[in-house]
């Protein structure tokens, strides 16, 4: 049995996974706010998680954590995860000591895609090292995880797959990195609150109503966001060429109105172009099934598959 | 000993290496133009440079060709090779059956993507396979080829470093592949040529001698082409996160002027974005040597390097 936690911003996941993936048991917390809670919340959730299974944390074959901000996969450190309220947190460490077993920290983003590619797995997608994958997550921000080989690429300095940051627009808005027209600009949470200012609990939801309803400044802002999520696939398949870029986040709840409205994008660019036609973007890009709890399953993997291999010439 | 081709648009090379990868003899012949003078010169430059060497072409350890256009590395076939007259070419089974030998073929800048990297090898990189490297190729067009953990990272239809068909401008004038504002069409030899028409040999030089004179629109060429090549780095580090960029080809023997002006752009722009700063990018951009074969000596390795392996979790 493998345990996994996946910190959010509001909700903390746990699960508990068999030998083959499958989810045995499942929890629940709210997450809380400040390193203080966000480390309770989360020796909280390993420990319920273990009590449902009936097995001792320190049987667990491995334990992992899955953590918002700059994550140091080595040191299993946390800094800059705004939304929990952490600073600085030596996560990796203090969870090992209060559960008495190694505990591995990811950065949420990685942890989601390695998890999405174990699905793609027991989907039966093949295990060649000539394939790859990019998650793209559309949360709060924009930003993908990149597995190469069954395993994650995280890149020289941790930063592969932070692409909300590539700017698409020199016209742009500024963004809070310093840069003027960033993708995550228009394509991710913030980009919504930020164009469509509302009370509504879930304002993707709320939006994508409006649009349909008629409202003009609604469609306009869904446009910009449809357009910018397909310019987001297709830097990930430019550059590192994934055979699929797997769409999940808060703002893939959206379901088919969203992964419709991408695909219609992409089909209609390959109609202008060419070039574009041939790559197939439409086809090669999907949703994370509702519910599926992607980043605590893979922060359940982190750290412990097996080394993977590029064929390489 | 290893002999590598490279097939260019007005020149082919080719270089025979010994085991360490130094260059034992060098031929330059023209290329010609269409399938057979293609053909022919390839297998002219071959057989000349094993004649230096002294020894039959069949004694090689092997024989590799980087040739521009798509590539189907596994058939060893060419197609859209538009600057050779070339529309569609079995280059491999053609070159195996004339020289009595295997012929892999690459494509030319992945080709120049495994000579630097090899280069960098030699100058004592780590061989550490968390290592990644981009080659930014500016000739006419602008691509990049990726080597990952010691080999090249083609992508799944080998359309992995096709950047210079990602738009950063919305406003950006049409690109022949059907799409707005590519960055190809600011930072390519092309593109100088698109907007800074001349009949002198050298295009780029010319450019940057009129900017330097203070010619008002060659500086504000000049300023596009360092501009976009900044972004085509920043691209390459933001969606592989590799250690180094490594920019060749035509544009490249520019020099100091072209290295020190993609670097002042990548400051400045450091210094209005804490985020940008902490990737550091002036320090991870570097120039191929002046004369350096890369093409023709990847291509020497191409299809015969061990496989490697990427550290995955």
């Amino acid at each position: 049995m493998r345990i996994g936690v996946d910190i959010g911003g509001t909700k903390t996941d746990a699960v508990a996974i068999d030998a083959d993936g499958g989810i045995l048991h499942q929890v629940r917390l709210g997450t809380g706010y400040g390193a203080d809670a966000v480390l309770n919340t989360a020796v909280d959730a390993v420990n319920r998680v273990a009590a449902l299974a009936g097995i001792p944390v320190r049987e667990a074959d491995s334990v992992g954590v899955g953590v918002p901000g700059r994550v140091d996969t080595v040191h299993g450190t946390v800094t800059h995860a705004v939304n929990l309220g952490v600073q600085g947190l030596d996560l990796g460490d203090l969870l090992s000591s209060r559960l008495g077993v190694h505990v591995h920290i990811e950065n949420d983003v990685n942890a989601a895609a390695l998890g999405v590619y174990h699905l793609l797995e027991t989907e039966g997608w093949p295990d060649a090292n000539d394939h790859s994958m990019a998650y793209l997550n559309l949360g709060t921000g924009l930003a993908a995880g990149i597995v190469v080989a069954g395993g994650l690429w995280r890149g020289s300095r941790g930063t592969a797959g932070e692409i909300g940051h590539i700017p698409v627009d020199p016209a742009g808005p500024l963004c809070p990195c310093g840069q003027r027209g960033c993708l995550e600009l228009m394509a991710s949470g913030s980009a919504i609150t930020r164009q469509w200012p509302t009370d509504h609990p879930m304002p993707a939801q709320h939006l994508f109503e409006a649009a349909e309803a008629g409202d003009e400044s609604a469609i306009l802002v869904r446009s910009r966001l449809l357009d910018n999520v397909a310019s987001a696939v297709r830097v990930l398949v430019l550059t590192v060429d994934v055979d699929l870029v797997v769409i999940g986040g808060g703002i893939s709840s959206l379901g088919a109105p969203l992964i419709d409205g991408i695909r219609s994008v992409l089909a209609e660019r390959a109609t202008e172009s060419p070039f574009l036609a041939s790559l197939e973007l439409a086809d090669r890009v999907r949703l994370v099934p509702g519910g599926f709890p992607s980043a605590a399953i893979g922060a359940a993997y982190a750290g412990v598959r097996a080394q993977g291999s590029v064929t390489v010439a």
